[in-house]
């Protein structure tokens, strides 16, 4: 997230085919090492970002997709906050942070691979408390109900959202603080909890 | 399910590397198909099953897991009731559905891509009214646990059972009849409710 906005990490791509059109970051699997460590190499070669957990998101084999030649690509999916601003390398004219809602065509077919990936990370925070990880180690209420509505890209109820995460087992824990940064009365600081899924799930809207 | 167990669809190897050896069916793409396409043409030569929707698992891409050559796989997982006895064919010497408890060594690393689809299959009873699929059209609760203890693994407590699912919204529908089948006191008879997901999820164990 930067400025509001859920972004992801492009490229703009320096050669043929797709020269100057924005794309995932990406590359040839080497013969003597694995897919995810040519995944995890890529992302660092194209765009200087390294250290995340990448998680498998689907493979694309249709036959046509790359018009060079036949090209299966196995995409991954790293969610995390703080990350640093790209470095272009490589074959990557530039590297930046792109807020999804901007994107429009992309290089081969990643628009669909994007997609994907941005519907995974909306389910994610429905079923797992990764909200909390883009919040502060403290943070209120309406800080996570904030990344749950830049990543989801809706507008929240604020009463039926603070009812729901403090109804879900071990998402939230008070420190007994509160603050008023954002500007209004006092609100109660809460911290990650034990949870490692949401029991209840945070069902969409 | 088979004989109130959890099967997988084995072939056995009829030709080199792994001769003779219990294998997950598969084979490789041609140029001119999709992934997916190759996934259910190589099911149905190799096994006679055909029809199913079958789901992308994980894609399978260290080096050495192949002694031929450099070879990447793409995992797909099906779960559907009723299936046909297989019928091995092309370079498949036997097919047959194997209790998952009693699978010991595979070939290649099958061993653990199988590990894998049973856990995903496990977690979608969990998420999902996929359960209630291997019952008939009307079913009592007894029946519905029978199906999550045999693919679970574990013993499960009616009472508590009765509780969880009675308590998921749209996951059972009370037809209003009884039926004394099950050999004890008259049982209510469900049907299918309109969940497609489970709110809340039937936590294992």
């Amino acid at each position: 997230m930067r400025s509001d906005a859920l972004c992801a990490l492009l490229v703009r791509r320096g050669e043929a085919p797709f020269r100057g059109r924005w794309a995932l970051p990406g590359g040839f699997v080497r013969v003597s090492e694995s897919v995810d460590a040519a995944a995890a190499r890529e992302l660092v070669e194209e765009t200087g970002v390294f250290g995340l957990h990448l998680e498998q998101l689907a493979t694309y084999g249709e036959p046509r997709r790359d018009p060079r030649m036949r090209v299966v690509s196995v995409a991954y999916l790293a969610l995390a906050p703080d990350l640093p601003v790209p470095v272009a390398g490589t074959d990557a004219a530039a590297a930046s942070w792109v807020p999804v809602s901007e994107v429009s065509t992309l290089a081969f077919d990643h628009a669909r691979i994007l997609s994907d990936g941005v519907e995974r990370a909306r389910a994610k925070l429905e079923y797992t408390p990764l909200g909390t990880e883009f919040c502060g180690a403290e943070f209120t209420v309406a800080e996570l109900r904030r990344v749950y509505e830049i990543v989801w890209g809706i507008s929240l109820d604020p009463r039926n959202f603070h009812r729901k995460v403090t109804g879900v087992d071990g998402l939230l824990e008070a420190t007994g603080e509160t603050t008023t940064r954002d500007g209004g009365r006092p609100a109660a600081l809460f911290r990650r909890g034990p949870a490692t899924a949401l029991h209840p799930p945070l069902v969409r809207g």
